[in-house]
């Protein structure tokens, strides 16, 4: 088994390095005292450090299964498992679906790649455009695999978000087929315009929806959520006390505290929007400047710019950038071959204008001795 | 798949049910206090909110490393792996082993019968005694699995400590075998007159050696951990990184500040250990004056006593237990044959003297018209 690159690299550099590479959130963005407050009522009853349930906390699946009805999408907390990230959903849902035959994105999420391998999922990739899957191929291939594994809102690695027509054609395709979707959105409140309605709603019988507070509040309380349908709901909880009992609760319980009043995370999240915004537009505003020869989509919400710089091999550009204490994820490593690619993902959302700047220019410079 | 019965138990009980099901600790002692400032200095700093390493925090990963130090068993922090809970570790190296034979202890705890059932190991028990499991049985066993599962320090459900002796002669068959042991040790600081040598300390590059703070501190930080040979160790990271990316970093950091003082740790557990002592001695006596049918040996640490009571079927018995909102758990459940069972595991932790009176004088009853 190979480890992740990203993993990897975030665990081997120092603090000196410029890294366009995690999806790592903005630190300063965090809303600390809020957050500590709603740790520190946590201390006020001794049962809240006891063994909890394995769903996770009532009070918390129902805050959740909130925020879906607000959208139009009716869910009560029995449609709500809460996980160690979205990350463990997606590793529950591999569990449950083992060996079987998978759809996913070409370029797709190297973690849920690594997650399909460990539980045997034979994967079919079909292109990704930049409204999303490459449709015919979709519907053909789904009469296989009556499963697939799609990031619709600003996808991971390349930032394209899925027209809602091509959601509807999904939808369709998936009831015809009595198939189901794993549909993966970390992203999906982080959108710059509007949020766009998910593949989940239209099907909820025959959709698992992930969610994920690591990318809105902060990574640290390793919490996300799956929703689906509650009688297979039932099945994804004994796997999931298998795996760990339950989620850490003194983190369930400060975040069920924290959202208790609902609107303060409202404000965080419009806050959020707008500051990554802005980290977006200035990073692709360097990046124009500076590496002319990188062509890319500006994305409309989500984490990453992604984009090529023609006939480069970028996984071997990158291991000269680390030398030089820079680094990103270059794109052969969203591809099942891995075979050379002139493609890159940046993260615009970890770094600040300074550190940008600084590591654009280098890039640009090294990219010219290349 | 079928649920573990003591967690599912544990959520359809209710509030007026005294349980002597689950192995939950007294709330009571928790040291609120002094967890609630190690939580607290973790909003000193976001980036403590932000990822970190799969493997876990490197301070906490030292602070447990020197706990084996002071016991004699040369460690660093490259041995450990940060877990959720020891059920974590226990999934980890099961997905380990995948397919492999394994010895476990007959009867033993259920979460890792699942666990391995989940990854297809093929479970051979082996009889457990008083002190310790069958030897000529398990000398004979290892030879064909090279892989044990066992729990030496007041085992889970029976509570049987291993003697010396005979963690020699395991460590030595291991050895020998070139094989491996999966040490359980929940509940080894939970002792009431001296710790045990572990058997892994006597074989480090073929032990892997679990621990959690479930049972010493507060079940909700929900981290555990594993010490393994670090060659070895990098493969379980890999395997813990595809399942969950971490465990949570606020827990980790709360309890990386709480241990900054290891003399108010050792407090704790000194005083945990009395008050556990007392809670036993009380339980047991009023066994021994309510319910003389049932036969038991006295444990010398841990959370559980457990006995029988000749010839009642106690999974039927338990049945009409809970419908009178008593409830503790039928021995059947830890025999993977499920066959009909005279014995029964009791936790005397979580209760108070009153509920232990009350349940227990209750369960005499009806037993009498059973």
């Amino acid at each position: 088994m190979k480890r992740s690159f990203i993993r990897e690299i975030l665990e081997s550099i120092d603090s000196e390095t410029i890294s366009f590479a995690g999806g790592l959130p903005d630190e300063s963005l965090f809303p600390m005292e809020d957050l500590k407050i709603a740790n520190m009522q946590v201390y006020e009853e001794n049962t809240n450090l006891q063994y909890t349930t394995s769903n996770g906390l009532l009070e918390l699946r129902e805050k959740i299964a909130d925020f879906y009805n607000e959208d139009g999408f009716p869910t009560d907390a029995d449609n709500i498992l809460i996980t160690t990230g979205s990350q463990q959903a997606l590793y529950i849902l591999a569990t449950y679906f083992k060996n079987r035959e998978i759809i996913i994105e070409k370029p797709s999420y190297l973690g849920a790649v690594n997650i399909f391998k460990m539980n045997a999922l034979n994967m079919k990739e079909i292109a990704l455009h930049a409204d999303g899957i490459d449709i015919s191929a979709f519907k053909k291939g789904f009469e296989q695999t009556k499963l697939a594994y799609l990031i619709p809102d600003f996808q991971n690695p390349t930032g394209s978000l899925y027209a809602q027509a091509k959601r509807k054609e999904i939808a369709s395709t998936i009831l015809k087929n009595s198939g189901y979707i794993i549909e993966d959105a970390p992203y999906n409140e982080l959108y710059f315009n509007e949020k766009s309605q998910s593949i989940s709603s239209m099907i909820p019988k025959n959709s698992f929806h992930l969610g994920s507070f690591s990318k809105t509040l902060a990574p640290s309380l390793r919490l996300g959520w799956v929703r689906a349908d509650n009688v297979i709901l039932l099945e994804l909880i004994k796997i999931k006390e298998t795996i760990d009992l339950h989620s850490c609760s003194i983190a369930q319980h400060t975040l069920n505290n924290y959202l208790q009043d609902s609107s303060k995370y409202k404000i965080h999240l419009k806050n959020l929007r707008t500051y990554y915004r802005e980290k977006m537009i200035f990073f692709a505003a360097t990046l124009k400047q500076y590496l002319p020869q990188f062509k890319f989509t500006i994305p409309k919400g989500g984490m990453f710019i992604y984009g090529a710089i023609d006939g480069v091999d970028t996984f071997k550009f990158v291991q000269k950038c680390i030398e030089e204490k820079i680094v990103f994820v270059p794109a052969n490593q969203f591809y099942l071959d891995k075979n050379i690619s002139d493609e890159i993902r940046f993260n615009f959302t970890h770094t600040n204008q300074e550190e940008v700047l600084k590591g654009l220019e280098k890039i640009a410079k090294m990219l010219n001795t290349f």
